[in-house]
Parts: C-alpha cells; structure tokens; sequence
C-alpha cells in the first residue's frame, strides 16, 4: 500500500470534514433532525466522491477551483450518506450496523432516518446552487453539474440501483451481466458523475470530461468488486459490519461468481483502464488519481 | 364557489399533467420502480404547486414564458408528491390510504415507496436544470429558484416540519404558535417557494418576488387552516381519507385550538392578505391569482 496516497487521501477528506462539519448549521433545522443529519454525515469514511471531484477540478480548473467547487464536492457526500442511511432501513437491507456504529434508525428511530436521509438529499442540491450563488462559479456550469448529478442519482441511477438490487437478493439465476448493470447504478453512476462533475465545474472541453468519466465508470467498477471481496476475506471490526452479509442475505457477487482470485484481477483489469484516461495528463493531480485508482485494489491484492 | 376559477385550474392543472405524464420516461428507470413513481405522480390532485409557478411567471413573464418554466413546475409536484410518498409510510403518519386510492407502499411495498419518494425526489432536481438547458431560461435564474427550492423542501423547511410534526402528534400542551411555525415549515414553504420561483424565473425585480412570495405564505396559511377544518366537516369520500383522522392521531389542529368558526374567519383573514399582495398588479393572471386565494377558502366558507 502507497502511504504517500493514503496521506494525501486523509487530508483532502479532512479538508472535506471541515466544510461538512459547518454546512448544515444555520438553516433552521430542528435540533433532533440536524442530529440525525450530522451522525451520519460525520460518521466517518473515506469522502472518496467529493475528493474525485476536487481533483478532477484541479486538473483543469484555475488556481483557487478547490474553494469554489467545495459546495459542490460536499454535496455528493450529503448524497452518498442519505443513500446509506437508507439502504440501512429495515424496510430495506435491515443493517443494525453502520461503520461500526449503530445505523441512523437504531440510534434515532426509523422516521427520523427516512427524514435525515430526505433533508441530506435536499440540502445536497441547495449545496450545489451555492458553489455558484456564493462561490462564483459560472452558473451554467454548475447547472449541468446538477443535471448529470441528478441522474446518476436518481430513479435511473443510483436509486434505481437499489431498487433492482432489492429485486436480485434472493432471487435465483441472477447473471453476470445483470450483476454489472445494478451496480453500475447502484454504485458506479455516483462515482461516475463525482469525477465528470469536476471536469464540468471547472470548464473543461468535452474530451477531458469523457475522460474523467470513464475514469470514475472504471474505478467505480474496481470499488466495487474490491467490496465484495472485502466481503468475504474482511473481519467485521476492519468492515464496520458483519463479514459475510453479503452471502447471508442472499445478494449476487463477483467472488460467488468467478471466485476470489479471478474477481481481484478484474477489478486490477479495470484499474489499468482507469490508469489509461489519465495517460494525457500530468501534474500532482494526475498523480494522485492514479494513485488513487492503485490504492483501490492494492486493499486486497 | 366561482365555476371559471375551478375550470381555469383543472386546463392549467391538466397542462401540467400531460407534461408529468412525459417527464419520467425514457431515463432508464427499472419498471417496477417507475410504475411506483407514477402510480403517485399521476394520482389526481390539483396541481396547485406547478400552477403557483406558471402563474407567477406569467405575471411577468414575456410571451411563451409557461413552456419555459413547465419543466420547473412540474418538479414541485415531484416534490409535493414524494412527500406524500414519505409522510404515509408506517413508521410515519402511517396512512394506507391516499385520495381514495391504497397508499403507495400499500400498493407496492415499503421498500419500493421509499425508493419512488427518493427518485421523485432527486428527478426534480433534474427538471429544474432542464428548465435551463432545455428550454433556455437564464442559468443564473433557475439557479437562484433552484436554491429557493432546496431551502423550502428541505430539513430547514417541509422535511423539517413532518419531523416536527412528529415530534407534535399526540403531545400534550402543544401552542397555537408552535403549530404555526410548523404549518409554516410542512405545507406553507413549498406554496410560498412556487411563487417565489415563478417569479424569479420571469426576471421578476426583487419587490415583485416578495410580493410573489408573501402571497404564497399567507395562501398557504389559509390552506391549512382549511385543510383542518375539512377533516372535521368533510366525510371520508370527499376527503379521500378517513374524516376526523387529525382528531384520532391526536394531531393538534386549528379547530381544536379556536372551533370551526374562529378558524373559518382566520383563513379568511389570510386570503383577504393575499390579495393585497396583488393590488398593484392587473390582467388575466392577476385575476386567476385573486380567484384561486378566494377559492381556498370557499371549500369551506
């Protein structure tokens, strides 16, 4: 494992805490709900969304994008926590357990958890007009950010994901092919739309988006089987939560699929093309982002 | 009560309709999830929200500006209706019916309804920016509208007064001025932010959007209190939920706080404030506008 890229990773997502730790202040939340809110947004993880779209902003973007996109960045945090609380839901995956904690609805109850995840989701877009309204972004830049946003979040995205992914657990005869296309929703299409938004946000040409899209569309695919490895050779203190739920609930993965062995070199597979988008490009952050990608599979290989 | 109000609602809330009947196609949503969003988006109701916004714009809009902001407006419904996804569920107000039809996790499942809620939900957001980059509006506006929004439908604004609301139901000693402050929260921001939209996304002048907006707050008032004194006249086939159900779920409501014909002469009091709101303004908006606050109240009075 690359220490440099672990360290770099640490104190972007502090940068990222800090902007997180003050953004839901002051809007007239109910003490309760802004509790809820906050237990969950500052509960710990990587911020891996909002740094991939600090750094592909920085590869394009002028002295001083980092501040100006931060709204945005946090947004996709306040996205990806409101999807995890829940998913948690006993209607749901039913998880008591979230990064070693007890999840949203175990440590409020189960209508304040659907109420934090609503208002995350919510402030997540008021965060993403302010990286133009207070941040001086171009508005039309931020509006197609919001668009592509919106999508790979949305009914055909990332909830639609796990819509379909409820469907598959338990099911039999679930393919491959099927398996991909849920987490390509699921997970991949925030992930996806995490580096695209940067590239937009900070004006890059349509070349240089599709570039920083496909890299996270391959990232997003590695995260994933990493995931599920994890899954299965994790010990629950180093998860957050129980190893080997994933099989217990019945749900479809690459290691039940081609086995251990053959699931990390796919996901070294899709690296490598992640590693190939950013073959155009140099300065520190082309090199963190490739570390990045490394460091991906480097948690199991 | 005025027939050409009611029919002049039901051809601008059928436009709406015909546009939301569109809106959700052809964005890769699985089927089933997408049966569930429609399923409540396409369940009747009034459209009161939308037609607030393509009012509005109308007010000082140029020529063709309500196929401009259609898409915007119909997000509000995506809003309004998610909600009404949401605050059914059991761990909520636990509703198994909605305007006489099972609820959507009644007719779906749980899962699936908190699923549909949280695609309306960011899909709205979508049109919002499609109201830019579809049909053209100034960036900057839908920009500020779309910050308006976020601020009404989010944990400061409507999901913050159903968590208050919550927190309400069934405790003792409850204030007139707290459930003011909770209406205010629940049902009065988005109608106050549909008309703060409509005009800010005509390139209404500040005075103008404030007027706009304070007509919302003191309708949306009105709304409510008449909303309250339906559940207590009203019968269950009207209503299209069980009559009196504020009383069984221990709800604190207007009626309760000053009888039926204090409350009456409140909303009434509320509309007369709104139509001051429109006393600089003339034309066939104008007049729609005045009509539409006296028909509120005329439900009941």
């Amino acid at each position: 494992m690359s220490a440099p890229v672990k360290e770099q990773l640490a104190a972007r997502a502090a940068e990222v805490e800090g902007f997180l730790v003050r953004c839901m202040r002051d809007k007239g939340i109910p003490d309760r709900l802004l509790a809820s809110m906050e237990y969950s947004l500052l509960a710990g993880g990587k911020r891996l969304r909002p740094v991939l779209v600090l750094s592909w902003a920085g590869m394009f973007g002028e002295e001083g994008i980092a501040d100006k996109v931060m709204p945005f960045a946090a947004s996709l945090e306040c996205i990806h926590t409101y999807s995890l609380i829940h998913d948690d839901l006993p209607a749901m995956d039913d998880d008591d357990l979230r990064r070693g904690k007890p999840s949203n609805h175990k440590q409020f109850d189960e209508a304040t958890a659907i109420l934090a995840g609503d208002g995350l989701l919510t402030e997540a877009f008021g965060l993403m007009s302010a990286a133009s309204i207070v941040k001086g972004l171009p508005a039309d830049r931020v509006l197609r950010a919001i668009l592509v946003l919106a999508r790979a979040a949305g009914a055909g995205g990332m909830v639609g994901g796990q819509a379909v992914d409820m469907e598959f657990t338990g099911r039999e005869g679930v393919t491959l092919d099927e398996l991909r296309r849920m987490h390509a929703m699921k997970t991949g299409a925030l992930i996806t739309a995490a580096c695209e938004c940067g590239a937009i946000l900070s004006g890059a040409d349509k070349a240089d988006a599709e570039n920083a899209r496909e890299f996270g569309r391959n990232i997003g695919v590695a995260f994933q089987i990493v995931d599920d490895v994890l899954d299965v050779v994790g010990d629950t203190a180093t998860l957050g939560k129980p190893a080997g739920s994933d099989e217990a609930m019945g749900k479809s993965t690459y290691p039940a699929f081609m086995g251990l062995e053959k699931s990390k070199a796919l996901a070294v597979d899709y690296v490598d093309a992640a590693h190939e988008r950013l073959s155009g490009y140099f300065g520190p952050e082309q090199e963190f982002l490739w570390q990045l990608a490394r460091y991906i599979v480097d948690r199991v290989c």
